[in-house]
Order: C-alpha cells, then structure tokens, then sequence
C-alpha cells in the first residue's frame, strides 16, 4: 500500500509499504482522510523532534515512521478479541497511546501522561491507505458526519479542550488570540458551548476573512487598541475567558491586558521559546494563565456531536489533496501560508 | 503628634503633625507597631507610584501623607455613631478601602477592586501617635497576640490569601520560591494549613539561615538542580502548590519547572518588568500561573487565629525602632539588606 514515510528533516517520501494486519485488540481501518498538523511541519522542517528515535516506551516503534495522527476512515478487519466493533464502522481515531499507570493516567488526565505517545509520531500513522489503531483510539462517527470531518475530530479536540478549560460563561466575553486552524476550532468550541459575544484577535488579513467568512467577529490588533475596546465592550470588567492559539509576545501581552479579574488566559500554543511575559498583570487583578494539552476521549464525544449537529463548517480553511502531493501541497504550501489546513486522501 | 510624612522620593520626614479626631463610623488609634513594607520602600526610593498625587476617589487625600499601611494598635476614641467597638480594644487594621460597587467587590473580591485604596498609601496611615480609620477595617486581636504580631497581621495576610489560592493538599509537597517576609509568611502560612512536607528556596545565605531557624527546610538553587530534586522527592509527580515570592525570572523559571500537572504557580510578587517566562512549561503539563494580591477580611482572621495558636514567630527576622529612626535603621537598613522586617513604634 502507498504511505506518506518520514525519515528525518524534509525528507517524507510516498512509497509503497507493507499493509499492517490486526493483532489481538486492535483494527485495521482504512483511512479515509488525514490531517495534516502544525506539529508535522516542526518534524518535517525541524524534526525528529516527537518522533523517537529509539524504540518508545509504549509502541516499540522508531524513525522512519508513517506520519498522520488526525485522521478518520473505516474498519476493514477486527483482530483477535475485539468486541464491539465491526468492519464497515466509520470511526475518529484519538490517537493517544499512553501508560495508564503515572499520576496524571491514575487522574484521568492521560492527555498529559509521562510516558504519552502518539499513533503517527510514535508509531506508523494515517498518511497511508491503511493503519492498525488498539480499540480504546476509536470513536464512532454518525451517519452525518463525513470523513472530512471526522478527520479534524483531532484538532477540534485540542481546542474543545483548551475552551472547556476557560470554564467560559455563556453571559461572557470570549476572545480568541490566532485564527489559525485551533483559533478556529476554539471559535467553533465556543460556540457550541452557547457563548455568543466572541471576538477573535488576528493580525492577518487573510486569516481575518477566513474565519469572518465562518461567522466570526475578528479585531486587527495592529489598527486598534484591543484592551481598551475590550475594556469598553465589557464596561471595565474585561473579558471572561481568553485564549493564546497564536503564541507570540505581542498576543500574549495583549490578551493579558484584556482578562478579567479571577479569569483565565488558556495557552493552548507551542511556544518555541520562552516570551517576555507581563506577569504583574496576573497579580494585580488575580487572572492567570491555564495550559492546555492535547484532549481525552470526552472532548473526542463532545466534538463528534456538535459536528452531527452542524456546529463545524469546513468552508474556506480546509483543502483535501491526494497523497501524490503530500509534499508540495501539503507540507510545503502551509509552510508558505498558501494553506490552513490539509486533508490528505491516502487513496488518491 | 509625632508622624512620619512622605513627600516623595528620598523624602520622609518625622515632624510634629495635628492628631486626628474620629469621625461618624470611624474609630481614632493609638499605634502600636507600624511595618515598614517593600511597598513603602518603593514609594521612598522612587514614588511617588501608589501614592497618589491628585485626590484619591475614595480618599479625597494625596500627596503628602503619614505613611504607613501594616500596623495595630488599640482605639483610643470611637466616633459618632460606631457601635461594638470600644476604647481600650486591641485591634489589627485591615487598612483596603474599597468602592464596592465594581463587579470585583459585588463578587467579594475587593482586594482587587478597579478603585482601591490603602490607608497608609492613599490616607494619612500608621507611622504616627495617632491614626483614624472606618470601623469596617478593624479586626480584634486576642489578648495573646501581642502588637507586634498585630503589625504583622497585614503582611502575613498577603501570604495566607496566596497560600489559600494555591489549594494545597496536606499530602503534597508544597515549595516557597524567596525568602523574604513574603517567603517567611508563606511558610507559617502552610504550616498553618497542616501543610508538612515544605521547602524554601532561597539563594541568599542569610534568609536562609533566617527562615531555617524558624524551623523550615531550605534549597539552596545555586548550589543544586532543585527541579531534579523535587522530581525525585514526589516520584515524578511535581509539587502541589508553589509559590513564588522572588518576582525574578531564575526564581520563575525553576518554580515552573517543578510544578506539577494541572497545579498551580501561585505569584506573589511585584515584577518590576516583564520576565522571560517559560509558557511551554505550562502547556506540556497543564499547569497554571496564578496572580495573588493582597488578601480580603477572611484571611486577616485566619492568621489572627493562627497567631493566637502560636503558628508564627517573630525571632531573628522582625526589628522594631523608634519613629526617630525610621529613615536609617528602617528605610536605608531594609534598602541595604541589612535586615528583613522592621517595626516602627511611632511613640519611641
């Protein structure tokens, strides 16, 4: 079968490779269409960074690897002792392998497990026409939800997560600093938990339209000031819940500047370094900044749900390519931010 | 009466002021002790910062006051119409005016109410014979709880309302970043909540032996890899609670570095100027940076409990000196280091 292999910095070749079988617990699925993510691009340009390169803890596996971990399809087999589900199921794939036994398993939070690996940087992953997932990744899809869809159950996740962990008021100020595909899906996240006033903080003209075009109110921090209108907007009270999916200085200052008192700033951003950091701002009306990681299976359910709802719409951000480009209009063309987010078809 | 009026910056003069009467709702004080606060030091060294130089909204005062915002004493007048105060009482002075109508004093919070103010800092306060404050910042003090410890009621209350947001568990590990009497405040603090398994890191050898005295456990971070230590310490798990009472970006950095998942970096600190900060730290383990200011009535009454428990101890770190020498053996002395909390009694 064709698969998208990465072998180390720029070099991700498509070739052929031998088409994985279910062992006990474990599906074959065939992969219908997978993401590409901000975090595939870092292994690409700057990796291996997840990507082990001596066998992981948890999945044996190391470079090269198949990459893709946001990714959706359909059962093709069951192995040994597998209940409950059948060949013909379409299903999301959380891709969370994790120990089950460290602290933050013990609490629930696998999310950030010690030990956390990831179906697609740990082991081989959805860039190809088939993978093998153990049951307890799988999520079924409704009727209504595509495959498209299913595939950005992942990074919708991420910000479903980021945005519960604001514990936003729906009678609140949102704001949403970056509209890129998690300032998006935090947009989306909001709006499915009831929140109406939103405002989202983007620089980009493009990206302003993008999500304009979705419904969005968007405010170009570099032609106003933000904290004062946010200011003015809640009568002095500042926002109720804000949240970093660009992780740069100057948003996080400006969100800082913006949250009210006793509430959270969500950072739910790789920030490749350390940032100057008002962190007065924090002491002086008690906010403070939240970090978010990842998801666990109950964002993956409330997710899925509003998407069979109608919550999500793919119009205007999402491409879907076949595997033949995964290269040039995949990896390189969100490099250049020709692209918001990729879909790879692995079949096409 | 003798007072200590600030002027501004390198200005502070013990002169003979009028002594005030008591209004409605308000009792006159005979002081007993006054601390000599780090925000008093920055007001002398390079205010005027609080102090306002225009008339305070809730005040009416401004520029030049009688400083002085940490201090008991016992009422030596009540004015027309108090009731359930009387002279002859020994009382704390929980010195926030506050307008109590913005939605942080609505929720409670007043200590971060959008006007506030301080006795001492925005009206004439404590470094004097005499002062006259509202009834509504009076706090009784048990007959065990000396003047003394009255006048270290207000710090001690800023690190028990920090501690408090902390939410430490009596079984976790909880670490105090800086020494001073912020630090010290903390520990009694902890302690105070049953909290037992408490280190202090401090790189200045003589808080530590201070605070060591008093019974804590210290680290010395120039001396070790204090997040390696505590990750051994809590097999991996992290600290509980931790606090920052240092407002410098090594002390920052390393606190983040220990914290444990979904646990809190409370900051109790002044931060001069943005700080490189690690905001990764907080993401991969969904940490958070909590602000803390100040501290509202409950916790005022929390530490006199404390207090009168005999939780806190006032040897090899707390001076007191007459008013005469407030500017030498007070100011300069806590400027150069020389000691780390002074007393002023206003009649000496």
């Amino acid at each position: 079968m064709k698969a998208a292999v990465y072998y180390g910095p720029n070099k991700l070749d498509v070739t052929e490779v031998a088409k994985p079988e279910p062992g006990p617990g474990t599906v074959q699925i065939k992969v219908g269409f997978n993401g590409i993510c901000g975090t595939d691009l870092h292994e690409y340009f700057a990796g291996p960074i997840f990507v082990p390169t001596a066998p992981h803890p948890l999945t044996g596996q190391q470079l090269p690897l198949v990459m893709g971990h946001e990714f959706a399809g359909t059962i093709t087999a069951v192995g040994p002792g597998v209940a409950g589900w059948a060949e013909g199921d379409r299903v999301a794939v959380e891709p969370i392998y994790r120990c089950g036994t460290c602290s933050a398993c013990q609490a629930g939070n696998y999310n950030i497990c010690a030990q956390i690996g990831f179906h697609g940087l740990m082991s081989d992953g959805g860039m190809a026409e088939y993978t093998v997932v153990p049951t307890n990744m799988l999520h079924k899809l409704p009727d209504n939800v595509s495959l498209q869809l299913g595939a950005l159950v992942e990074p919708m996740s991420v910000a479903y997560h980021a945005a519960t962990l604001g514990d936003p008021d729906p009678q609140g100020t949102a704001m949403v600093f970056g509209a890129g595909p998690i300032g998006i899906g935090l947009w989306f996240a909001l709006r499915g938990k009831g929140i109406e006033d939103i405002y989202v903080v983007e620089p980009a003209p493009t990206r302003r339209a993008a999500i304009e075009a979705l419904g969005a109110r968007t405010l170009d921090p570099t032609a106003m000031d933000v904290p004062a209108f946010i200011a003015e907007h809640t009568s002095g009270r500042g926002a109720d819940a804000v949240y970093d999916a660009a992780g740069v200085a100057p948003a996080v200052e400006t969100a800082l500047a913006c949250v009210g008192a006793r509430r959270p700033m969500v950072s739910v951003a790789i920030y490749e370094k350390p940032l100057t950091t008002p962190l007065l701002r924090l002491v002086m009306n008690e906010s403070r900044i939240q970090g978010s990681l990842c998801y666990t299976s109950a964002d993956f359910e409330a997710v899925i749900n509003l998407m069979a709802q109608g919550t999500y719409d793919t119009t205007g951000w999402v491409t879907s390519i076949g595997i033949d480009d995964v290269v040039d209009e995949g990896f390189e063309a969100l490099h250049a931010g020709a692209k918001m987010k990729v879909l790879v078809d692995p079949s096409n």
